[in-house]
């Protein structure tokens, strides 16, 4: 018997990038949407087109480049948010807009200083705009967790005969459990008039850990379609993971009897892919992409194949895309195989002069460091991935030195809007007198809530990838560089993160 | 009404401490079970006596030490384990012995080659040894979740006549889901016989990302007591999580109706100590302890306060122990405020030698740093941790320079064995040179599985803490290293990482 479906709706691209420091490039969405598309995710949330011109703009290019995934933005149930995530979508092949308006309690009275029948019609009326651009309409109750179920039930009612497809019903704060959350979902299915006309979905917060829980709680009473992000990201405890569930549903078929459309060997990669980008890393606890998740898997897997009559199907660390680090260039590797490994790794190259600017790079890599990893590559082309036009603050050269007993010095030439500023530091170490050698000239005043390295590869020749976060003026950004020298790594890191500051990026986000 | 109690039987320092190169040492034990003791934990699995001689140390050393905890050790249902755990956990004021074995077929055949008959019979025996011991004694069926339930039940009736009092019922491969697991414990307890005499117990591996729900299901169906870890450390994707344990049912009171003794401010501080002394590092989306766990919690708090029929606890930051850096000491702290300091803490100073050797590595550090929190203190002390006794391999100077254009080089004097040596190397970075010049050296051969690095406060001049993971014949070990110089802090861990090579460790590791 074929299985039935269940619709992997990620939002990485949206509630992820939510996450403090987590907003990313309209190149970066791209990429991340690439490989979400290469994963076969069935619905990619690409952004909020009404929150800023960049996130329309990186949806709209989403939408013209992506042809296996339907492409969705999120939209606020008013006209001038519909139409700004309709113009978004336009170019899709497959097109989604995904329409939320608040239906508990506290978020009518205080937040939308509506009545009830006042977000009804509101509901109503958003539908009807998004029906003109295309027939998959999505629609959320912001806040379900806390609404009252009959007022639940008449919106849903409501939105389904304005024509909704897919219906939402979030935990925005992420409290719920199993038991309770599936039980709502079942009230829900069995109380609106037409359920057996759309699809239910699930989103999930992980406050209390029971984000991936919860949603397969809903999907047992009946959900279609689960919300979710690559490594769980999210703002605070984070969204539910979509290799949890993903994998989840595809081990346990005796419990689910669903199918995903996914290409799980994706997943590692794809998990790698928006760790690097956004700066956010994985636990090596993490289950299906932590470092360790696989780390007894020959022992599992022995005991697994034997037969039992409580049988699931095995996890094998290569089923989610685990593989040995693949030497794949080196120092004499021509241009050619360059561009060529780039393009497997679906990473963009968008003109000749882009490609000679990343190999003279990989030149210069490789005369560093004898193994070129994919991970190597990707970092390159993630350094390269900041447009010229934007490098506001760029590192020109440096000199450091540290020797028991006396104070660590840095000394460095920066450009500054094209012009060469030199500046030196003492510091508590080398890193301290890099960045304080940076601040002597910026004088950004902003504050380093977080450091961290990771290395990129194993090996002691790995370049080392630095992320800061730093908070300026109310606003978070975060910073990466990467390079064998940790205190170069740093010192890009620091200007990355400059330049994003210097950039500006005023968004709305949204409570889902 | 008074709300029922659950148990909370913390296996960090046991299952947690069987994740790949997270052994600690004796000392480092202690200050964890300390920490645990302080946000009182019921039961602290203290580690597996049988396992080697360091293990039984360690417990025993435990046992004299935590007075209002429980100290339990695991044991194997054999004549050997059960005396060695017994004899370990003999001067603990509240001592459990814990004893296991596998239920299912596949175990009982292929890995024990025992019929149930033989295994129902050691288990009874076993139990019948321990309470020699102490009255207070659990059993476990390993690989529970694919055992036969009639066999199941006739195992846990034996054992309860025997004298189990605490009958604990494991998901070893972390493949279970909530509405399954929670339906397995509720027919067990409808089952076996005495079920009401004998506290129910859940233990739960995450690697489908459900540990935490599943444990809670379990609760829902009659559970009353939880195995959990410490930022849900443990093999592969780890154990549930303590502290989401702990906060799911605090905050849903309202489902759950039950209530832990748990000091909820206890369980940031513990979960950095846990990440720190193991190297695990925590993801800023994990649940409760992620840096961003918060990040917008004045916005849920502000709902949330506002009545609501379906209402529960809010957490707040500051309930589980998020709290601003506190500036404790500086440059002109005295020795007494440093002493007073480290007492708070719970870092403890066994002798006054030790405090002056610890206080002038304090001033040290106060002479590079401008405020020391308490973070730097107990890295500080961290690092005073292993005994200079073991200090095979030791950092006494170092110099390094790294410039535009040329080869980054380290000079380094080690002292190997109390004999001093001179190394250098070139490197792609200063870190891989000093890497490098040590290896130079000490020829280990090992090879480095993980480089991280993370800044133990926050700002420019805040200590770097590495951690480097090297592999070595069949072994794995973590280093440690913090200085606010990162090079320092990298040499440091790797030499750290090679006395535990050098210094040995075997054991077992059951799987449970």
């Amino acid at each position: 018997m074929a299985k039935e479906k269940l619709i992997i709706f990620d939002t990485t691209l949206r509630d992820g990038e939510q996450s403090p420091g987590a907003s990313m490039t309209q190149e970066e969405k791209l990429r991340v949407a690439r490989q979400l598309e290469r994963m076969r995710v069935d619905v990619i949330e690409a952004g909020f087109a009404a929150a800023s011109p960049g996130d329309f703009n990186a949806i709209k290019t989403i939408a013209e480049t992506v042809r296996d995934s339907t492409v969705c933005s999120l939209a606020r149930a008013n006209e001038n948010d519909i139409r700004r995530a309709g113009e978004a979508i336009r170019p899709a092949r497959s097109g989604r807009i995904h329409t939320f308006i608040a239906t508990s309690p506290i978020h009518m009275e205080k937040k939308l200083r509506m009545t009830p029948d006042e977000v009804l019609e509101a509901a109503v009326k958003a539908i009807g705009i998004a029906r003109e651009y295309t027939d998959d309409v999505e629609f959320s109750a912001e806040d379900a967790v806390r609404s009252d179920i009959d007022f639940l039930c008449r919106i849903f009612d409501a939105v389904i005969a304005a024509g909704a497809r897919t219906i939402n019903v979030p935990d925005t704060v992420g409290y719920s459990v199993p038991s309770i959350w599936g039980e709502r979902m079942r009230t829900l299915i069995g109380r609106v008039k037409d359920a057996d006309r759309v699809v239910w979905s699930t989103h999930c917060h992980n406050d209390l850990g029971m984000a991936v829980a919860n949603s397969l709680a809903a999907v047992q009473a009946g959900a279609r379609q689960v919300e979710c992000t690559i490594n769980g990201l999210g703002e605070r405890a984070g969204n539910a993971s979509l290799e949890e569930i993903v994998m989840a549903v595809k081990t346990r078929t005796d419990i689910f009897h669903l199918e995903t459309g996914i290409d799980a060997t994706q997943i590692v990669p794809a998990s790698r892919l928006v760790a690097q980008i956004t700066g956010y890393p994985v636990q090596p606890n993490k289950a299906i992409v932590g470092a360790n998740a696989f780390a007894h898997e020959s022992g599992i897997h022995q005991d697994g194949v034997l037969k039992h009559r409580e049988t699931y199907e095995i996890m094998r660390a290569e089923d989610v895309g685990w593989t040995q680090n693949k030497l794949v260039l080196g120092k004499h590797s021509g241009r050619n195989a360059f561009k060529n490994r780039l393009q497997e790794l679906g990473i963009p190259v968008n003109s000749e002069e882009a490609i000679n600017a990343a190999f003279a790079r990989f030149k210069e890599l490789a005369d560093k460091k004898h193994d070129i990893f994919d991970e190597d590559l990707q970092a390159l082309m993630s350094d390269e991935s900041l447009p010229p036009a934007h490098e506001h603050y760029k590192l020109v050269s440096f000199k450091f030195h540290s020797e028991t007993g006396e104070i660590p010095h840095a000394e460095l030439t920066l450009s500054v809007g094209g012009v060469e500023r030199h500046a030196e530091a003492d510091g508590g170490g080398p890193v301290d007198a890099a960045l304080k050698a940076i601040e002597s000239v910026v004088g950004s005043g902003s504050e380093l809530l977080l450091y961290s390295v990771n290395a990129i590869t194993t090996g002691t020749d790995a370049q080392g990838e630095v992320t800061v976060r730093l908070a300026s003026g109310g606003r978070i950004v975060n910073g990466q560089g990467a390079d064998t020298d940790i205190v170069v790594a740093s010192a890009k890191a620091y200007l990355n993160a400059l330049n994003r500051l210097y950039q500006g990026n005023e968004r709305l986000n949204p409570q889902l």
